[in-house]
C-alpha cells in the first residue's frame, strides 16, 4: 500500500529546508550565456551532484564542450522508469537597474494581496521548478528508503543559451537515460489554481545577423545619403518580416502549418482565457500579430516571429552624428506542427541577402533550432500524471498548448522515442527573462507535493 | 609693412612647442555629451583662458547651465574685427576596442606613404583646427606684439552634444562679441593639398525617439505576436523613413528645397571629385540615398535623413529570447536651403506618433536644431581670405559646399549679424568622429601659416 499520505506529511513538516535550499541555490550565478559566468555554472552543476548524491542519487557532474551536465539515477525500484529533466542556467539580469533588489539575493516577499512570493533570478526559470521534482524525490527516500519508480535525473547548464551541448549528449549516453517516460517542470500553470500539462510546444529557430557597411563610423555630415547606413538597412529588413496583416513575410514560412483541428478549437475557445486580462497585465491592450487569429492561436498554434534584440550606431546618453559601420539583430521565430527549422533558416537567410545593397556584408549566427512537438494525451501516463494534480489542487487539470519552446523535449522524443509530461507550476506573470523574477511560495510547495503524487500515480 | 614673412618663419622655428601645447591639450577628455566627463570638460576651457592669457589675450572661462565658454579679446589693432569660434569638446571614443592606442594619448605617427598625422580624439575636430588660429595669434604676438586687426576668440564645450547653452551666451553677449567677421577652422580642404572655404552649410534637426511597448520584458514564447514588440514598432518607423527611391517620406520635408542653380551645379560637376573614389575610400561602391542625384549634391546641398543610433532588446552575446519593453533611435535631418527646423520636427513626430499602436507610448527628445546657411562669397573679406589661402598652398582655393553642420555658424548669422569664413584643414580621411582620429602634421603646421596670412590679408 502507498506511503503517500506519509510522504506528503514529511513535505509538509520540512517546507523551511527545501525553501533554505531552493535559496542556496539561487545564490549561484549560473547565467549560461555569458562566458564570464563559467564558474558559476559549473559550481551549480557541481552544488545539483553534492546535493542529489545526498538523498541516495549516484550522481556527477560531467564534463561537455558547454556546461557540465548533471546526471543522477536512483533506479532501485521496479516499474515504469522516468527521465526527469531541468536545467540549472538562468538568464541574464540586465538591465539591473531595473531589479528591486540583488536578483541572486533570494528573498521571500509578501504581496499587497498576501501572495508570498520567492524573488531573484532563476526563482520560477528553473531552479524553483525543478527542485520541485528534486524535494518530492528526498521526501520519498527519507519516508520509504526508496522512489516508487526508477528515475534518472538530467540537469543542463545551457537552456537559456541554445544548448549546443545537449543533443549529442543525449545521443551519445542514450542507453543509459532512456527511460518510459519523459518528465519536465519548465512550463506554467493554467492560472494560480489550475495545474495545466502543455501537451503541445512550439519549436524555434533562433538567428542573429550583422551588417557591415563602411569599414568605419562615417561622420553623417559628411557620408549622408551618399553612404549605405547599416542601421537602416536593418531597419527595413526587420519591418519586412510582417506584412501589413502581421503575416510572417519569409516565402514557405507557413508550409507545414494546418488549421487548427475544429474540435480541439472550439476546446480553447471554451477556456475561461481573457485576452485582455492578458495583455492588460502586462501594460497593454491591442492585439499584435496576426489578423484575424485570437491571442491563444497565436501564442499556442501559430508560428512568430520576434526581434528580440537588436543595436547599431550611438545608444548611449547624448547624440553622435555618426553612420556606424555596423548594425546587428537577433530574431527568433517559434515553430508549430511541421515546420521545418532547418528550411526556415534558410529561407530568413536569403530574404536578408536579398535585401542587403551590394557592397555591404551580412554575417549570420546560428542560435538553437528545434521542431514543434505533439504528445498523445490518450497515453496512461497522461492520464495518471493528470489524475495526480488535479487531487493536488482540487481542480481539474488541463491539457492545453504552450507558447515556449523547450527543445530537449523535440530531442527526447526523436534521440530517445520518449513521450514526455510537461507539468510545471509557474505562472504568467513570473516575470522570467525579466527583472524582478518570482515564484510564488504555493506554486513551490504544492509543486513539491504534486511530483509526489505523481511518481505515486506512474507506480500504479 | 607687413611682417608676415618674419611671422611665418617664426611659426616654422617653433613647431615643436605649438606641438606640446597640441598634445597637452589632446590629453584633456573634454567628451561633452557624457555628463562623466563634466570635470575634463572644465579643466580643458580652464587650460585654455591660461594659455589665451599667455599670449596676451584678455581670456577667461565662464560659466554656463552646461560646460564652460571661453572669451578671449585683444583688440588693440585697429580695422576688420574678427571672431574666431572653436569648439574644446569632443566626440565620446566607443567602441573603444577599435583604437589602436588610448584615445587621450596622443602619438606622432608616420604612414606607410610617409605621412606624419597626429593620433588622438578631437586631433581634428576640433581642437588640432582650433590651435592652428591660436598658434597664429601666438606668432602674431611674439613677433609684432600685436595682432594684425582686432580679435575675439570664442571656445565652446557643447557643440559635440547639441550645443544647448550657446545660443542664449551669444545673445546675451551680443555687444561684447560682434566683430565684423566670423572666422571659423572647423572644416575640411578640398583634398590634402588643395585649400577650400565652405560658402553652404547644411542645418540639422536632432530627435531621440523611445517607444514603450509592454510595461516590462516579456518572454518572446509567452507573449509573441500578441504583444506588441517596440523592436518591430520601431524597425517600420525607420524602414519607412525612405521610399524606394530613397526620397525623405515626410509630409513638407522637401518644402524650401530648389533645385541647384543651372551655374552652380556646371562648377561642381566640373570639380575634380571621383564619387567612387570617395566610397571607395570607407570600403563602400554603391552610392546610397537619393537615385538621380550626385553625391556632391547628396552632401552638399541636398537634405538628409539618418539613424545614427538605434537598440532594443537583449545585444549581449548569446541569445536571449526577450520581448523588450522598450526601443530607442536617434535620428538626425541635414537641412538644406530654407527647409524650417521646427516644421521637420513637428513632421518627423507627427509621423511617428501615427505609426505607434495605440497601446504602445512614445516619447521624444530634442538634440539641436539649426539653419542651413550660405555666404556672399563676393564680399572682399571672401577674396582675400582666398586669396591668403591660395599663397600658402600655392593652389587656388576653392569656395565649396559643405556636408556637415555648424549650428554655431547660423547662429553668429542671425544673432549678431556676421558673415563667416569657415576655412578649415580637416581631410575627409581623418576619421574624425570615428575610433583613431587623426590630424596630418602637414595641416597643423599650414593652418597656422594660413591663418597668419588670413590676418594679414583681412588687415588690409
Amino acid at each position: 500500500m502507498s506511503r503517500l499520505n506519509d510522504v506528503l506529511a514529511h513535505i509538509d513538516a520540512q517546507q523551511d529546508a527545501a525553501l533554505e535550499r531552493l535559496f542556496a541555490l539561487l545564490r549561484i550565478k549560473s547565467i549560461s550565456t555569458d562566458p564570464a559566468y563559467a564558474a558559476e555554472c559549473r559550481a551549480c552543476a557541481e552544488w545539483h551532484a553534492k546535493d542529489l548524491a545526498s538523498i541516495g542519487f549516484q550522481a556527477e557532474a560531467r564534463g561537455t564542450p558547454g556546461h557540465p551536465i548533471v546526471v543522477a539515477h536512483d533506479r532501485s525500484a521496479k516499474g515504469t522508469s522516468a527521465l526527469f529533466y531541468g536545467h540549472y542556467d538562468v538568464q541574464p539580469v540586465d538591465p539591473l537597474e531595473l531589479w528591486e533588489h540583488d536578483p541572486f539575493e533570494p528573498k521571500l516577499e509578501t504581496l499587497a494581496d498576501g501572495t508570498k512570493v520567492i524573488r531573484a533570478r532563476g526563482a520560477a526559470d528553473d531552479k524553483g521548478q525543478l527542485m520541485t521534482f528534486v524535494e518530492a524525490c528526498r521526501a520519498w527516500k527519507a519516508v520509504t528508503g526508496s522512489l516508487p519508480i526508477p528515475v534518472t535525473i538530467l540537469l543542463e547548464g545551457e537552456e537559456e543559451s541554445g544548448g549546443p551541448s545537449l543533443p549529442g549528449f543525449l545521443e551519445d549516453n542514450a542507453a543509459e537515460l532512456k527511460a518510459d517516460i519523459g518528465l519536465i517542470c519548465d512550463t506554467n500553470m493554467w492560472d494560480a489554481t489550475t495545474p495545466a500539462i502543455n501537451t503541445m510546444l512550439r519549436g524555434l529557430v533562433g538567428e542573429e545577423i550583422i551588417i557591415t557597411a563602411a569599414d568605419r563610423d562615417l561622420h553623417s555630415g559628411f557620408y549622408g545619403m551618399a553612404a549605405a547606413n547599416p542601421n537602416y538597412v536593418l531597419a527595413r529588413i526587420l519591418a519586412e518580416l510582417r506584412d501589413a496583416d502581421g503575416r510572417v513575410t519569409l516565402p514557405g514560412f507557413y508550409d507545414g502549418v494546418p488549421e487548427l483541428d475544429p474540435a480541439l478549437k472550439a476546446q480553447w475557445e471554451a477556456l475561461p482565457f481573457d485576452p485582455k486580462a492578458f495583455l492588460g497585465a502586462v501594460g497593454l491592450s491591442v492585439p499584435a500579430g496576426e489578423k484575424g487569429r485570437s491571442v491563444l492561436e497565436m501564442t499556442w498554434s501559430r508560428p512568430s516571429c520576434e526581434i528580440n534584440g537588436m543595436g547599431g550606431g550611438y545608444q548611449g546618453d547624448g547624440f553622435k552624428t555618426v553612420i556606424p559601420s555596423k548594425a546587428s539583430a537577433k530574431i527568433s521565430f517559434r515553430l508549430v506542427f511541421d515546420q521545418d527549422p532547418h528550411q526556415i533558416r534558410e529561407a530568413f537567410r536569403a530574404f536578408v541577402r536579398a535585401r542587403v545593397p551590394a557592397d555591404c556584408k551580412v554575417e549570420f549566427l546560428e542560435h538553437g533550432a528545434g521542431r514543434a512537438i505533439r504528445f498523445p494525451i490518450d497515453a496512461p501516463a497522461f492520464g495518471q500524471a493528470r489524475d495526480a494534480l488535479s487531487a493536488e489542487w482540487g481542480k481539474e487539470a488541463f491539457f492545453i498548448g504552450g507558447g515556449g519552446s523547450i527543445p530537449v523535449t523535440h530531442q527526447l522524443k526523436t534521440s530517445l522515442g520518449m513521450d514526455v509530461i510537461l507539468a510545471g507550476f509557474g505562472l504568467e506573470d513570473d516575470r522570467i527573462h525579466s527583472p524582478n523574477e518570482k515564484y510564488n511560495l504555493n506554486c513551490f510547495l504544492k509543486g513539491i507535493r504534486s511530483w509526489a503524487r505523481i511518481l505515486d500515480a506512474l507506480a500504479k
